[in-house]
C-alpha cells in the first residue's frame, strides 16, 4: 500500500493530485492517508512522528513523505528502503530518524526527472511517480548512497519536545516511552507531570503522561484538552527528572 | 465496504493507522469515511447520527464505530448485526439507536483479543481487526448477547436536541422529521422556527426547519449559517409546539 | 477514476454518503478527493479552480462536481464530456470554464431521476448515480445540448481575482500565468507584487507572485502566509500593470 505523510493540510487540492498520479502509476494499490497535518515546513518534528508510525504499516508499504520547505532548491530527492518499507521524499532530515533506527537500510539519490517538474510541487511531479515505480517493481534511476549520509545526523535519537497536538489535545512528544522509567516526572511549561497508565487512572481534569499507542511519551488531561490547558505546542521542550 | 464513523477528527494519525489494519485484514474491500468529527467523547448524539446515516449504506457493509471515552476501562466491545449491516464498536450507547430501530438484530460481546492491545487505541487494535474478520467471513470469537441488552436503553427513541452542525452551519437534530407535522413550530434558543420544504422557499437570511436528506429535522438559514446565527451547538435542546 | 470536487467541507457526512453510491454503482473504480473546500456556494471561483486542476487527471476520469447553491431549484443537471474527461454537476457556471477551454466537448441535460431525490443532496441522489452509470459505460438518459449553452457565458476567460487560499496561505488567482509577462506587477490590497520563479528567490518574509504548479498566478510569501499577511481572500481583485 501507499502511505501518505505530508504537511499539505487536510484542505486543498494537493493530496488529490498526488493520489491521481499514484493510481495511474500503480493501479489497484490502496492509498492510505497517514498524516497530512504534520507541522508545516518542519521536517524535524515530522521525522520523529514518521519513525513512530512507520512500524504500524506492513512490509512492502511505500511511503510518500513530503515536508519540504526547500522544494525547488538543491536539496536531494531520495529513496530509503528500511526494514522492508520504502520511503520517497526530500533529503532534509525527514527520513533521518527512520533511517537511524532501521536494522537494515539502503538508500538512493533519485536521478530520474519527469518531463515536467514544477518548482513547488515535487510531491506530485517527482515523489509520487517514483513511489509508483517502486510499487509496481520498476527500477528507479538513482545513485546508491550511504543511508548514514542522509541529512541531519546531528538530530538526537529522541526528542524531549512536543512534536504534535492531536485532535483531542493530547500533546505527543518525540521521546520513546521505553527510554524513561514510569517514575519519571516531566517538567513542561511550569507543570510537573507524572505517569498514569490510562486516562481513567488520572482524576478528571488532571494532567499526566503515558506511553501512547505508538510508544511515544504523550501528555494528556483526563476529559480535557492538554495542549490548550497546559499551553503546549510543537516545539515546547521539557525536562525529565 | 467498510464504513468509518468516529470522533478521531479529520486531522491526526489515527484514521490512517486503522485503515492500514483494514486493508491488510480484508484486501480489496473499499473503505469509506462517513464521519470523523462526531462530537468528541459523546456517544449519545453520535448514536442518533449513526442511526440516521446507516440506511444509506448497502447490506453487507461493516461499520467501524469509535466514539469511546471509556477506552481502556471495562466497557464491553461488541459486534451488532442489524438489518444486514454489521457494526463493531464499544458498548457505550453508540449502537443503541441502530439496534433499537432494527427489524432484525443479533449481537456478540467480543472475547477475541489481539497480541497487542493498547490502552488508548482500540479502534486500531481491536475493532478494526474484528471488522476485517467479519468482512472476509471469518468467525469472530465472542459471546452471543441480547441486542436489547446493549447499553443505554434509557435513551429516547428520538432526541429533540441539536446533535451536529454541518460545514454549512445547518444544525442537525436527533428527531426524525416524520415524527412531527409540517405545521410544527420549533422553539430553540428563543427563536420560533417554522417549516420550509427547501432553502429557496425561505427568504434570504431567514431561519427554517426542514427534513434533511437523511430524514432528520434540521434547522437552517437560507444563504446563512444557522449554527452561528442562532447560537446552536450539539446539546442545544428545543421544544416542539 | 472518480474525482470529487465540492464545497461540502472536509468535515461532515456528505462526502462519505456520495462515495458509497459510487462504490455500489461502479465497483473497483478508485475515488480521489480533489477538493472539498471550494468556496462555499460560489460556483464562479470554483469554475476557474476546476479548469486549472482538470488537466492533471487522466482521460476517462469522471468528475463529480458539486458547488450548488441552487439545489432543489430549477437549475439544470448536466453531463459535460470535454477532452476525454466527464463532468457531472449543476448547470450554474461551475462547468463553464472547463467547457470553454475544451478542444472537444459534448453535453447533455440529465433527464434521469432516481426513485428518491432529496431536495438538498443531489450530489448523492442524482450526480453520483449518473457518474457511476458513466463510469461503468451505461447510457445516461438525457437531452443533448450545446456545450456553449451551459450557464455563465458572461464570465471572463480568466479571472484577475483571488479564488482560493491554500493551507500554506498561498493566494491562488483565476488568472493563467501564461497570459501575462513575468515583468508584470500585480497591485493587490495596496501592495505591488512582483514575479519570482521560486519561493527561495524571494527574501524571507517578502511577497511575490509566481506561476503555481497548476499554471495559475499565485501570490505567496517566502516562509510566510500570504493570505493572512496581505489580507487576501476569495473575491479580492487585483490590477496588472
Amino acid at each position: 500500500m501507499f502511505v501518505l505523510f505530508t504537511d499539505f493540510g487536510v484542505h486543498g487540492p494537493y493530496v488529490g493530485q498526488m493520489k491521481a498520479v499514484l493510481h495511474v502509476g500503480a493501479p489497484g494499490v490502496p492509498v492510505v492517508d497517514l498524516l497530512h497535518d504534520a507541522p508545516v515546513y518542519a521536517p524535524r518534528p515530522a521525522a520523529y512522528l514518521l519513525a513512530a508510525y512507520a512500524p504500524e504499516f506492513p512490509a512492502g508499504s511505500v511511503f510518500v513523505t513530503v515536508v519540504d520547505p526547500g522544494v525547488g532548491s538543491a536539496r536531494r530527492a531520495v529513496v530509503l528502503e528500511a526494514d522492508g518499507r520504502t520511503y520517497v521524499g526530500p533529503d532534509n532530515g525527514l527520513l533521518a530518524i527512520v533511517a537511524r533506527r532501521a536494522e537494515t537500510a539502503r538508500a538512493w539519490a533519485i536521478t530520474w526527472r519527469p518531463d515536467r517538474l514544477s518548482d513547488s510541487f515535487h510531491g506530485r511531479d517527482l515523489f509520487a511517480p517514483v513511489a509508483a515505480m517502486r510499487a509496481r517493481g520498476a527500477p528507479v534511476p538513482g545513485d546508491a548512497i550511504d543511508p548514514a549520509s542522509l541529512a541531519r545526523t546531528d538530530w538526537p535519537d529522541d526528542l524531549a519536545e512536543i512534536i504534535y497536538a492531536d485532535p483531542y489535545g493530547n500533546a505527543i512528544s518525540g521521546l520513546r516511552a521505553d527510554r524513561i522509567g514510569r517514575d519519571a516526572v516531566l517538567t513542561i511549561g511550569g507543570h510537573a507531570i507524572r505517569f498514569a497508565r490510562t486516562f481513567s487512572e488520572a482524576a478528571p481534569g488532571a494532567a499526566f503522561w503515558h506511553a501512547n499507542s505508538n510508544g511515544l511519551v504523550e501528555v494528556a488531561v483526563n476529559q480535557g484538552h492538554a495542549a490548550r490547558q497546559l499551553g503546549l505546542e510543537p516545539g515546547t521542550g521539557f525536562q525529565i527528572g
